[in-house]
């Protein structure tokens, strides 16, 4: 995938991070990510059990964590033990990347320059933030918004009164009218006078041949990225919260949302109205009846439906008791 | 009904459009309809036995149909035999329409010239497509887009942000703020590598003394039009999907949403989001709860509630053990 | 709560609006106000039992009522009996507040003057009524809309293509993109030929530090006022429908749906898709699992779930029959 720097973000050394912690070396961190993608030298979490298969192979070089999971972690892993893994990560987040918390306005918007996009057509009002790449052939709608270092790829359609920022879009795309993407997803620490906002790092991915229709909001992913996988087709008021990944050859029908970090298969049909959990992992080749609401994992070629989702017979079963 | 051309005709004659096929006379086809819509010169299609009783009536010249289904047909119609009537369809859709299938920008949007629109209010930023028509004294907000050939009546109250395309809209019709009419529905050929969008040559068609609040989707219809009867009214975020119909005097509340080619009756009222299946029907002064999924045609003056949506009583019934 | 005028009102004499009736004296009537918030000279209306103990302690001069509840009405208090309150109500609200009951643009829209607002930063196309105030370093996204007499915080981001009329907004509040407050609420006189609109004189009121992500529509009361509490965070896509009162510190996460006046106490967390009835109270600490139905009052600390919502044991318990 290509690469967009969309967040400012600061060089800041792992012990004025973490002061009251000690570290063999004092170096910088390069990143913060999840388990499997951190490198070395960046900053990584372990929060739940549930992912100690990750822990066990990640190469990051930092990981903040409870007392009780460190034993997870490879031997290398310099280990950083809190009480709330997720409110330090927000707030080491806001010290290295300040403006990821709240979307500020981007001041950098212009009307397009149109020998920078000499076979793009724009309609009116268009506003276009610095760096904006949008490949050949691809229109833009009136009084749509793209902000800063978004990429749009070649042959895309994009309607009027639509808002996109922090994404990265394949080729082939259609996206109508009035839909938001990229903004930051619903993600804080509680706190009980004043929220602390989660800082959102992560983008929106749209891969190619999407099809998004009206009134849809995707949110970009806190560490990782939300990501729409080639041919998927979305209908009207769609809500895709912050880190769902949708596979290739779905179709997901109007209304339907997906609450944070839920991971859905290839040629998945999701009916009107329906409801997936965070961070539900649903197989390829499923379809999930209108108005559903799914609460468990549910495996390849399933027919599921009700609320909570029940495999098709026991749902039909259950209406007629 | 007034007539408004939304979308680029092309005229074949119809062995160009079946090549494979043969037929009595070589005519130009005039339009593409359904059924009970279509008239002599006209292609229609036949798809399933549901509708054998239309199909028995139809006036068209040539109809898409299915070996298993042809004999339900008059005599008179020359029939097209194929497997799968639906991408057949599309095809032919896309050749006489070819700018159906996406809703590109419309570049032919300007500012409101006032001499035109004597007697009409337009806020801040109106944009007003080619051909537009708006009925003495009505008002349009502020950003709101009007895109080519849209007919909007009298004494009419467009909000901000909206955006209204291939509609025609009655007199004394209330549109609030953010609402998207007339875009293309979720309509297509599910194909492993990249579907095949269904080209939408329907309108959307709003009757007198509507209202619609806020963050409402229209689409338009694929063949037939999308309707909504007289002085009814729709609360916010309804999503009303490609070929619906709703009568009059209908309340619809908040965040409900149909799915396509439902019908729904007079004064018929339904609780916010309900939910209502493709091609269901709905008789008149029907109640539905909110928050029901309505699966199943409903008769006339029922009340019914639940998911899947029961009689009110059943559904006390069964909430009770 | 500082006051500010969004609706034109006109003084009229309380003979003139019911010509029918007889009366003590024939004042001005000063305002039309609920039970409880009506103060002398203020005209009210009583049109259920469920409300007695507020009319016996109302201090507003005139009470539109119906005969069998005019006795719970304190002695000072002049009644008008009528058949149909609300129908009465919406009849004298037009006389009073002419435009209250449709959302007519706002022609006095201009670019901000900066010598007003000098330490507040706009996007591009930003639109601003007369009368608006912006507290200090609030920032403006791009094609924004802020109706005349609007009050806005300071240190408040509000996001693109957002539109806010009629509205109160308090400090540190981020308001993300495509967002609609304050537009007239669902509510009028269902008549067979053409509804009679309830004019919607109240306003919405965000209290501090409250975020809003995007796509949500927030209605202005009816006769009171939509108010959201301190600290309170609302996901995308949410309707919060007429005159609702949400707590401070709740968390409402995406597409949640709230009815006309319902009352939602502090510290409630509901998950994505819920749907709240009208006129339901909701206590404090009370949390609703996602995609929930509640139809009925919940006390404080309870966690429900379900269509409709029972108790969490209780739902676990009938999910597994």
């Amino acid at each position: 995938m290509r690469t967009a720097i969309f967040f400012q973000k600061k060089k800041i050394k792992i012990k004025k991070l973490f002061p009251k912690h000690s570290f063999k070396k004092d170096i910088i961190v390069t990143n913060i990510k999840s388990l499997n993608t951190a490198e070395k030298s960046d900053l990584t979490f372990f929060d739940t059990i549930k992912y100690k298969n990750l822990a066990a192979k990640t190469n990051a070089s930092f990981c903040i964590t409870k007392k009780k999971l460190q034993h997870f972690l490879p031997l290398k892993v310099e280990k950083i033990i809190v009480d709330n893994v997720l409110f330090e990560l927000a707030n080491v987040l806001k010290q290295i990347y300040p403006l990821a918390d709240v979307d500020y306005p981007d001041l950098s918007l212009k009307k397009p320059n149109l020998k920078k996009f000499p076979s793009v057509k724009f309609s009116n009002n268009v506003l276009i933030g610095k760096n904006v790449k949008i490949g050949k052939n691809s229109m833009i709608g009136s009084n749509t918004i793209i902000e800063h270092d978004v990429i749009i790829g070649k042959n895309c359609v994009i309607g009027s009164n639509t808002n996109i920022k922090n994404s990265i879009i394949g080729d082939n795309v259609i996206i109508q009218d009035g839909n938001k993407l990229g903004q930051k997803g619903f993600g804080f620490i509680p706190l009980e006078k004043k929220n602390f906002k989660f800082p959102h790092i992560g983008k929106v991915i749209i891969h190619n041949d999407v099809e998004i229709a009206s009134g849809c909001t995707i949110d970009r992913g806190s560490i990782e990225d939300t990501t729409i996988g080639n041919n998927t087709y979305l209908d009207n008021q769609v809500h895709i919260a912050h880190n769902v990944k949708i596979g290739s050859n779905c179709m997901i029908a109007g209304q339907v949302g997906f609450a944070g970090s839920a991971m859905i298969g290839n040629n998945v049909s999701i009916g009107g109205q329906a409801g997936v959990s965070g961070h539900i992992v649903i197989g390829n080749n499923v379809k999930i009846g209108g108005g559903s609401g799914v609460v468990k994992n549910i495996d390849d070629n399933q027919v599921v439906m009700g609320y909570p989702a029940l495999p098709l017979k026991d749902f039909i079963k259950n209406s007629k008791k």
